[in-house]
């Protein structure tokens, strides 16, 4: 009953190594950060292969370009695929890429068979998910949710001083061939593929991630004052040490937090001393904590933990404890029905799959905001991302891009 | 039968607040920093005063600063006392100078009644006790107790980028009225007046410490190596994380170090993470313990049991741990002769008093590797010091001196 289709394996793998070359870096990785020359570079031969078989081509006021295949009834929303096309500044050549030439990939297998399905197929390229040169992260997808470009990005500049305005006009500029439509429309599901930048599927010797979801993520920032004094001549009965409240606040939360449920991250990434001195006891210390975990329930009531932690070991050391979030993002659970077509391709595919979180963003979450949504993750080599030595053996490519087919396939053909 | 004799304590207060006026900061401290313009003036105004009084000063190499008035046997090894001239650069009024300006009273005090000793009597002023433009501090009694001045100091320069040896000289070329005598010579027993630097004395209502050593200090440097990771995607199975692991090390060494012997002082006084992002488990972990104990064994103790913590905490978060020493101070023991003297000095007076340890360097510490030595404290309030803000009661100055006078004759009046 499956239509008989396949990807071309060496046509992605040909592409994957095409796009590499744009903004190569001499370590093996990229650098195609943003709505930079190498960006627009890599977004103009996607739209020259998008053209070439005969595809429209759009934009959006955010940059966000999307290649359209028709569907039987174009007035229906389109379903999409796709992923990002921009990398960190020392980026590893899968990391966005693969899931937007593996969707571009799915198109064309599509086309070559001439399978044509009741909604209109999107490939989307999504602006600046990195956030590495303009920051945050995820900026196409996340207007695109919104339907508006937050007014907080009109002075924004980037790390290289570039307006972001400017760029963002000038990459409009660079696709002429492109149509503009507006920003934000209706859609009738979301797949990304994506490299798992963690090592648990290659650790697991499983060649494919069904993503239901990506965890709640939230930042806390945590000051403790207590009395700066001499190291030497202070007794610990005089003592009002930050330091060894922090230390007696977090102990037990490294104990606990993690070991307790396995769908929990908790990471103390900064810690500073005033004044920092070998001899001083500290005054202040400031540390913050990133904590996730796929249920904003949950997230809550481990930062309650964490406050009653802190401010029991600041009192206990004669100290003040203050907590503030300073970041919030609530989680994302993904469509069961997308997620069934997701285990139905791979039992069609006869792969072995786990079910998995994503612990880190993607576009995916802004879009599973207005439309169904899931992802496919692939493994990658010691689950290393962000970094040149990032790499996919082909064959993890391959499978991604036949399980994204197949996927693709249950959605908009054999369950329609 | 012991002589009527009492200091003038109106002349040491006077010659105090004097003192405090050179190099006066806006908030009521003062910036003396060693080798400066201002610490010469404040040496050239003690010494017009011992001139004025007829007693002969001397320079060492050093710039140590002596005031002799003679024994009746001038070949016997003199007696000491004294202190430093020199301060933070947002120093306090008492610390240094009161140790000194008292010191300089005693000697004033037995002159007004005339009463010789059989061993010469010497008023110091250390060079550069405090460190803070030059390093490392108590220069002055170092070089005195070695005999030499280390190679290691012919290039340093101060905080200010001035060359050590030419300050050195021009502080020397100030006083063309000092005789010039070699570093380091013998003498019969060293007693030095300070304030507490801690708040010990003044919750206890105590006039008087009796300090019979100063504790040994060991700076140790700890490493800890993990794998920087995204704090998103990273499982606590594959996390090694050196955060975890310093957290996890220096827990039960804030809860055992100090709360089983309050002779310990354990302070962690810096604390650096890398890379240091929010959403990125540290890579690389390094802090410093400053450990101090009045004996080296148990300092050696301490820190093999620091080292163990870090390594099996370490070796538990898959991580290395390497700890260096990057300073060490033995500690020093206090002449128990001289203690003797402190405290028949004080019952004498009727002075209430406290035996106790000294949990800062004095340049008694290296004083006493070469001659009896022994310190006698005063309250200072709140048990600030190294502040603008320090203070110390008038009366306290003034009984400090008066021990000191009564101790110093017990030591070579009444006991020679």
């Amino acid at each position: 009953m499956t239509p008989r289709i396949n990807i071309d394996g060496k046509r992605l793998l040909q592409r994957l190594d095409d796009f590499a070359k744009i903004g190569a870096t001499p370590a093996g990785g990229v650098n195609r950060q943003a709505l930079s020359a190498e960006d627009q570079a890599s977004r103009r031969l996607l739209a020259e292969l998008a053209l070439a078989r005969g595809f429209r081509i759009f934009q959006d006021p955010m940059a966000n370009l999307f290649i359209r295949r028709e569907g039987r009834f174009p007035r229906r929303a389109p379903f999409m695929i796709g992923s990002h096309l921009d990398s960190q500044p020392t980026g590893g050549r899968f990391d966005g890429a693969l899931g937007t030439l593996a969707a571009f990939e799915v198109m064309e297998s599509l086309e070559d068979v001439g399978i044509k399905a009741d909604v209109p197929l999107e490939v989307v390229a999504w602006t600046n998910e990195e956030g590495s040169r303009f920051a945050p992260g995820t900026m196409g997808s996340m207007a695109f949710a919104a339907g508006a470009i937050p007014d907080a990005w009109s002075d924004l500049r980037g790390r290289d001083g570039a307006p972001f305005l400017e760029e963002l006009k000038a990459t409009l500029e660079a696709l002429p061939a492109a149509e503009m439509r507006p920003l934000g429309f209706p859609i009738s599901g979301y797949i990304e593929l994506h490299i798992e930048q963690g090592p648990s599927l290659e650790q697991e010797n499983t060649p494919i991630g069904i993503v239901y979801g990506i965890q709640g993520t939230r930042w806390l920032e945590v000051t403790i004052r207590g009395q700066a004094a001499h190291a030497g001549t202070t007794a610990l009965e005089f003592r009002r040490d930050p330091m060894a409240a922090a230390i007696a606040a977090l102990e037990p939360l490294y104990s606990s937090m993690m070991p307790r449920d396995p769908g929990v991250r908790f990471t103390v990434g900064r810690f500073a001393v005033e004044p920092g001195s070998v001899n001083a006891i500290p005054g202040l210390v400031t540390f913050t904590i990133d904590l996730r975990h796929p249920e904003t329930t949950v997230i809550d009531a481990l930062e309650n933990q964490i406050r009653r932690a802190c401010d029991n070991a600041a009192a206990a050391a004669g100290c003040r404890s203050e907590l503030t979030q300073i970041f919030d993002m609530p989680p994302a659970v993904f469509s069961e029905d997308l997620l069934a077509c997701l285990d139905r391709a791979a039992a069609t595919l006869g792969l072995k799959t786990k079910r998995m979180l994503s612990g880190a963003f993607h576009d995916a979450l802004f879009v599973s905001r207005v439309a169904p949504a899931a992802m496919i993750f692939v493994p990658c080599r010691d689950g290393l991302s962000h970094n040149e030595a990032e790499y996919v053996e082909p064959e993890h490519s391959v499978t991604g891009a036949r399980m994204l087919l197949a996927a693709t396939m249950e959605a908009i053909v054999l369950n329609a």
